[in-house]
């Protein structure tokens, strides 16, 4: 989890869903190249996006590809039955997203777990590759022997540049290069545009890990182009800016009183008159030059990455191993 | 780390520098029963607070003790040169806090690492006692063969409600009762009443540890009444609510646009006349009801918490133990 | 975990079934107040052992009291298959164990978890604290709001004397006396007395801790005398020392090479002729001057340990709450 | 750590040593192609070997290459005051062994951490690469900002073929191909070959990690041949088998009545007509059958492999960058 790579793949993959929402909202009428469906299960919403071409990808400002986003908020409880009723919800997405993008089901899956394992908020990647059913090697050095329903699956955790002291775009592309998967799955950490999303959420998303523009930045992402096999994201949203709170509640302030008719221009003056954008750059100007504009993650964080580490494995076993079963995806995991 | 006792003890203990603050700002004239040293080293603020008696402890709303606050903006940067000038000056302090409270110099002494070593911003008392140098066995065990500088130190970690059953404050008074200290120091991660103090202060007070009252509260204070023995407490606030969080940045955005010549009641409306006390009520009136009054701490709070803990428990030995080196203190922990 | 502690520990109990085994071979009749019951389920030995009076005691040398063992050589395999099975056993034999010692259904518990934390070895107490069901909280705090089939549990991890300064013995004591429970189980690592013990057997014994005698050994034992409340051990023997691995296996040779009818006196010499101890002290003799006799442990400890801890804290939860049932015991571990 | 690996890079590495001393004593001549320094410095005992042609290689039969043992039986005891002196003669030793090997000042280096972070005994290298000094990143985004004194160096994990379904080796292989150094040192922690070498030894050697042929096996090695660039490996033996334990000890126990001009016929029987080679096959065949030919580790595991882990970082970043002085090589890691 980098700061530039999160807010960048934020602003690509985050917001796909508030995208098409605020697109909605101002035509009023279906979006052209998107197409959208959602479901709630108790407290579980599923959306499920598919931008289908440049016209979708030009409504929205989002890249062309097919995005699921699995909100809970109950997630943030700690509540072990709703934690297995997402596992369940998310195997299940997951076989339906592979299915959509024409992924075979012998395809070779390399996970790769992106992130820092002595960083909590950041260990989530670390913590899915130690969770999975790994089982390449089976297939390799006894291809006979190994049991109907598994598919060949590795799983890498490359560690981070300030510890290893080299990308780990380059680490994945030259494990790819030697191990020669047919699919990528990348999962990781993300800073959260929003505060209701923070431990609440998981996103999946099949257009890659592009890290940050600007800054003469020379990084280089984790997708298709750079790797020569397709990439699919998984990101859950464990870190936020202070800035980010303020502003949302600012947000949240201007809402809460509008629906009791309160007179928001009076309340909050010029604030109220500013565009979000225009408060955040505010609220960052303050924050910043006396370093309190701190990167922060819930008190309970070590008890949340274990949990969303465990329901994503076990999604992802059940959803790629047909011998694993989806009602039972918990019991392979730790 | 408990939200009631964390409150309470700050309200009490956190505010003791900033409570002679505001009553100095308000008499510009000398506290009657208040003595204040305050000096700065490169970036470390250390101030020394006497509430001597019942009108100091009336003219700033705090009890009767003394209280020691090491600030150091830089903690927050995990620079080891920092960090061991901060150890020098916590042993420093601490030395003299102890002969200030005439605490003897062969005083039997129980350190108490209070909080949960499962949630990293709370196992700042655990990680202390891992790391302080333990005697107490060896002069009970072969009394004439300890080497001179040294004094009888034990020190325990009695885990938290949630997870024992057992009140911290009831295992403490057993051991104490078993094991006849002359004195206790109580450590603890605290919540934070600002953003400025998160993972940058170490408070160090006499007065104990207080929990909150209210709510029927029947939960006991690790203090001198309870206990028998005199009691210091060193805390360190690692946690604050999102609450906090937005309540100091508009107050930090005001005081930005004051400096500013801004006309503050024109941006920011009503906000602008609003107590602190209201505005922290209205911030969390909307955010509680949606469960975003979230506890946070630092992302990076796993090497801070390392840090704290090492450079608390390296002032602890030198200040202990006159063998152990003031200007060294840093060895004697891993 | 000790060497003095379970040395004696280990004569004491460890042996209780092996004591029976060589004096019933030496009568070939009942022995007097032995009561013995033994049982196998697809790999689970199980023997309950009654001393019941001094006669019996005489008899086989060990204390008056209920002894049970279950051994399981496939534990060492890590098959969770197995694990949940034994965890189920223990459950059931805990609440027969209990009931025989007319321990009431809702008498208070404090299960204390005797060890280090930072010696993997030495680290099942504290794994199995973390993993117990504790209520005693909600019993003091609400008592009206318990619902059926709990009984009011706590659970401490008193730490070692070397990281403490204090006797696990004393601080066990004070937490007693402060709250009041009616029984206390302590859960402790063993050292073991023989290579097939290690990381396959659990002992449960009514007889306390007692550390070793000799040395002028002041230490404290975990026994109903000295808490005034019954105490039940359970015990895992984790290590072992080179020495008995050494005795063993040359015990292990001359058996393999009797019932091949091989001459071991022209085989193995005088080592033939020695005593068991004898030729430990032999084997010790060599050892112990250039520093070879080693306590070892297996290498998979870290998997063991957690597994092992999870299947005692399993097996308690079910035992000691009968809400929690005995066939799905493992739910209520991580 | 795998068992094939290991006990082939036993074979081939740890008897190195060894087989120069039996050779020697044969012949009691210099051997042909064979350069060996030794020295002593305080309980820390040094052997330079160069394997220099095939006739040294057959004399020895070992591969041809240099190899330095540091022995340090005091190890075990886990006095900070001789690993800081350890890890002074590491650095001093790994710069010669560069010298000597034509390392330019300048290679750029890449460490491997091999071995599972989950299994402590196994954990060495990932420890290693956690406190090595890694500026690779530097050279790579800011070249002119370096400052002079530091070399390129990169560090990873790769895991171990059961957790990611890739051998290590494949893994190694494509980040070499990526990130491109001059050279790769890796590190592992080694099964023993004897019980004096447990936690007293490390090991260096230019020849790279061989794993065991036989078995139809395909396991592929770290080596120049495979990787394309220099491979130094660095092994502390960790672990070792129960035969281990019980073959050195017989033969100590002949050695030790030897010396005490004891009958060893009379007292070991046929067991003392023997070969080395002929006992530990006896002894295997006695253990293996029954499930007890334990491969162990020393109780205090996790001291020392966090000691020992610590010694080789510190080492490696005064032997590697020479702006971080030989003289206080142990500041650069945790």
């Amino acid at each position: 989890m980098s700061q530039l790579d999160l807010s960048a793949y934020q602003v690509r993959t985050d917001l796909a869903l508030e995208a098409v929402e605020m697109a909605t909202e101002l035509t009023a009428a279906p979006l052209p190249g998107i197409e959208r469906e959602m479901f709630e299960d108790n407290g579980i919403l599923i959306t499920r996006l598919h931008v289908q071409d440049q016209a979708g990808s030009q409504a929205i400002g989002k890249m062309v590809g097919r995005y699921i986003t699995i909100e809970v908020p109950q997630l943030r409880n700690g509540d072990t039955t709703v934690q297995d009723r997402v596992a369940t919800h998310m195997a299940k997405e997951f076989e339906l997203f592979l299915q959509r993008s024409n992924i075979n089901k012998d395809a070779k899956i390399l996970i790769v777990g992106l992130g820092n394992w002595n960083v909590t908020p950041d260990a989530l990647g670390p913590i899915v590759v130690e969770n999975v059913v790994v089982t390449r090697h089976f297939f390799e050095l006894m291809p006979n022997d190994v049991a109907p329903g598994y598919r060949p699956v590795s799983a890498v955790s490359p560690g981070v540049l300030g510890t290893t002291g080299i990308e780990s775009s380059e680490i994945v592309k030259g494990i790819v290069d030697q191990s020669k998967p047919d699919l990528v799955i990348a999962i990781d950490a993300l800073a959260s545009k929003s505060i209701e999303r923070v431990n609440t959420t998981i996103q999946i998303a099949d257009t890659g890990i592009h890290p940050g523009s600007g800054i003469g930045n020379k990084r280089k992402g984790i997708t298709q182009e750079a790797l020569g096999v397709p990439v699919i994201a998984i990101g859950v949203p464990t870190v936020l800016y202070a800035s980010t709170i303020v502003n949302n509640t600012i947000d949240l302030m201007r809402n809460h009183l509008a629906n009791h008719n309160g007179d928001n221009d009076k309340i909050f003056g010029l604030l109220n008159q500013m565009s979000e954008d225009e408060r955040l750059t505010f609220v960052k100007e303050v924050l910043e030059p006396v370093g309190h504009n701190l990167l922060v993650t819930p008190k309970d964080i070590d008890e949340f990455i274990e949990d969303i580490g465990n329901i994503i494995a076990s999604g992802l076993n059940a959803a790629l191993h047909e011998a694993i079963d989806s009602s039972n995806v918990a019991a392979y995991t730790h």
